[in-house]
């Protein structure tokens, strides 16, 4: 068993190495031949999936319908919207040509100069600027109003350094945008999306977030307000796992999208934006897994249980199997997902080890003196904890411990990442923390300059002024002018 | 009445705007200001969610996996495979560069000609190389097929006259891509997904195909074999609505996926891809629709019943209300769709006209004298018929009649096409006669030059070679040369 498991780096040795080669040795993504761009494997998109299918769900509870826009943006919608030109026409994908041709020698083919295009089109960062240019013949009264929109769709934005699911150029996503009539509807949408993406991270993915709102420095190009959720990760970076935005008019404005109120005056419609991606991925696999490897919540395993049964020969093979297959079946009926893996191509050590490099929650064994003692052999996954257990109700039993598991995961996050949210108030003292890792509560001047000479000293960033937490006056611990409220600091994905 | 259904250009006026007014009208689709890309409204995309998420599950019932690969090919992946960079390199959109800046006005941005690629990228037409590219890492034994693998993407192949969901530059669609260890088992994957898009059809969209091999000339660039189920449209042409090509071991070769057999010998892995897209939104509103707008079969609608009321007063719709709820709930639990529409901003005449229009399948009308009766006027969508029933007992009719309604639907559409297809010996008669529309069945000598000769004069093409029809050898009707088998002939979209 030591053996297979040892080809892992551990957490301690190398954190980031750790998380690299788990990505690609649990079968989850993998980088293309393609710069920047990731292939994501059958069982990354397995989870994946849950969670889109999930989040979804909770979206169209609150009225939200889906609808699918263009791919491409032309350029010059970038540069309606000054702020949002600025945030990222810097780091798009620009097709310029729409055919290639063979070439001379006839081993080939290169871009026809002759099919140019008169105006290039970028492949969307995001798409404000589009869905905005087409909300313009949607929308004419307020009876119109609200607009409840989100597309699932792929997204580029260039980057210099990738890595697997945290940071690609290419990414999938969900993108909502929505018009209102007024501005309360819109700040209330936001923030009601928000409180939808932070009830799934806790509930679905067991992992606890820190809600809050951005700096203006931090803001979204374009936007108002950017509220965020923040999740710690092992390393004690925080990792900002979804966001939503209060646009104000801006988009309104770039766009002319006007409606006619109910007392018949045109105004311009209020906006919001919202998304999260498959950085979610790298949110759940850096907050659960281990040095054995991935750890994952039953909610979104693809397998919830794995059934391995050990037997000499063929007889007590069939012996195993005639008492798992009513196991399977009940446990099916009740809608968890088993694997019933009798496959005799592997050993069971190496078919343990796959099985906990997979995340896999619940394993059940079963042998030939299990079949006389009437038991099976229990391990949950998330504390490698083994036991044995009657087979009389063992259907029952898994069902509930799955449950046991979606909570001990979640608790566990919680209480790793409250141990390290720390108050600071002394400049010094933080610098020689915070490098460490940890969120820190640290009262801030409200200026861009000292948030400037934080990131500037020691990497780390005001991730947002989080909400539900009491807040006092104090002193800024840089400038040592008055500050109204705690930000929350950290270095960050 | 009248008045308000009286805005759809008829079929026999002019079949092809009265499908464009549709598409429109119903809040299905609509061109974007992005040259050839449509937007896919929110009523649209829940018809082609519910097509998605059927599909999917019975792929996965076939064991397919999803997955994602990159949005951007390298340029030379195209040109590996021969045939197939012919047939896609062609109308392809390229990315040349990374990067925009600030013009020298600045009010506006221009491509930073710095940040020009090496290599140009395409947007995929379609993924086989950048597929297989990536296969040649994940196929090393024989263990390790078949890999079956699907994903749900966006694809672009730049068309120059674009009709919405038809023919559109960007377009949504699924790609399937096998790998096996034996040109018969990849065989028999490509007949089993042609059969999962024939059953998908006629059993889901209650579309009815005729299912066939292609001829050389129209199969998809790269392949063996490319299997095609065809439907025809009011208008008696052919919409190719779903394809699933045997490719031999083509791209294996071209990328160099190889594999040890159980003999330790190398060996190249063979391949089948097949795909169907929001194309078939178009098959789906052409088939059934008529003019009064869409009509759906009822496992596709969004809302498969709407309730109206009919009220003079708060009182009179206050009881209504109380009848409504319990059957809104009952139908509910039965897994049935159901809008209560008692909005007080639209008469119920402009309701009614809008609900055909969307092609609600069915409609419940509930008023005053109703309720002193104990009745209800039910409306079927797909006969317009209206008849009153004892309110006792509705929520059981109305499922019932949805099934109904599901059968009537295809077998509609089935006499429909049955009775325009047509067996055909003369070549003067095929002329006169294919330009009005149907199924031409023909004797054909095999030949290129036939197939473009047939083309030429009249615009119709070889759909395919039909199964499921008794062969008999005869003369070919242009070449007079003798003939194998009859093929199936149509002009189409």
């Amino acid at each position: 068993m030591a053996k297979e498991l040892d080809f892992l780096t551990k957490r301690s040795e190398d954190y980031s190495r750790w998380y690299n080669e788990l990505v690609v040795k649990a079968d989850l993504a993998e980088q293309s031949d393609v710069r920047g761009c990731m292939v994501i494997k059958p069982y990354g998109y397995a989870i994946w999936e849950k969670m889109q299918r999930l989040l979804d769900d909770r979206f169209k509870e609150t009225g939200v319908q889906n609808a699918y826009f263009p791919l491409l943006i032309p350029k010059s919608f970038l540069s309606r919207e000054a702020e949002h030109v600025e945030g990222f026409a810097k780091e798009c994908a620009v097709v310029t040509h729409y055919r290639l041709k063979t070439n001379e020698t006839h081993d080939g083919v290169v871009v026809d100069p002759a099919a140019k295009l008169e105006e290039e089109l970028i492949i969307r960062p995001t798409s404000e600027t589009i869905i905005w240019n087409t909300f313009k013949n949607w929308i004419h009264s307020y009876r119109d109003l609200p607009l409840v929109v989100n597309q699932w769709c792929n997204v580029m934005r260039w980057e210099m350094r990738t890595r697997l699911f945290l940071r690609t150029s290419e990414f999938l996503w969900q993108e909502g945008h929505t018009a209102h009539a007024t501005r309360e509807e819109a700040e209330d949408r936001a923030k009601m999306m928000l409180k939808v993406y932070a009830d799934f991270a806790e509930q679905v993915m067991a992992v606890p977030v820190v809600q809050g709102v951005k700096s203006e420095t931090e803001r979204f190009a374009g936007a108002l307000d950017t509220y965020t959720i923040e999740a710690m990760m092992q390393d004690g970076k925080a990792l900002q796992s979804g966001t939503s935005h209060f646009l104000g008019q801006n988009f309104g404005k770039a766009f002319n999208v006007t409606f006619t109120d109910e007392q018949n005056q045109p105004q311009y419609a209020w906006a919001t934006s919202w998304g999260v991606s498959t950085r979610l991925m790298g949110a759940l696999i850096m907050t659960h897994s281990d040095d054995n490897g991935l750890v994952l919540p039953p909610r979104l395993a693809p397998t919830q249980v794995v059934i391995v049964p050990i037997y000499k020969n063929d007889e007590q093979l069939q012996k195993v199997n005639a008492a798992v297959n009513p196991i399977v079946e009940q446990l099916r009926g009740m809608g968890i997902s088993v694997k019933y893996d009798n496959a005799d191509n592997r050993r069971p050590g190496f078919k343990f080890a796959d099985y906990e490099l997979k995340g896999v929650p619940v394993r059940l064994v079963l042998g030939a003196r299990d079949l006389e003692n009437g038991t099976v052999e229990v391990m949950r996954r998330d504390t490698l904890e083994k036991e044995t257990r009657q087979l009389e109700g063992i259907a029952d039993y898994v069902r509930t411990l799955l449950d046991d598991i979606q909570q001990n995961i979640y608790q566990k996050a919680k209480a790793y990442r409250d141990a390290r949210i720390y108050e600071c108030d002394n400049y010094d003292d933080f610098k020689a923390r915070v490098k460490n890792g940890g969120f820190f509560l640290c009262h801030w001047d409200g200026t861009a300059e000292t948030e400037a000479k934080i990131k500037e000293d020691t990497q780390a960033t005001i991730r947002c002024v989080p909400f539900g937490f009491e807040q006092t006056p104090g002193t800024d611990m840089v400038s040592g002018k008055p500050a109204v409220a705690r930000v929350l600091i950290a270095r960050s994905y």
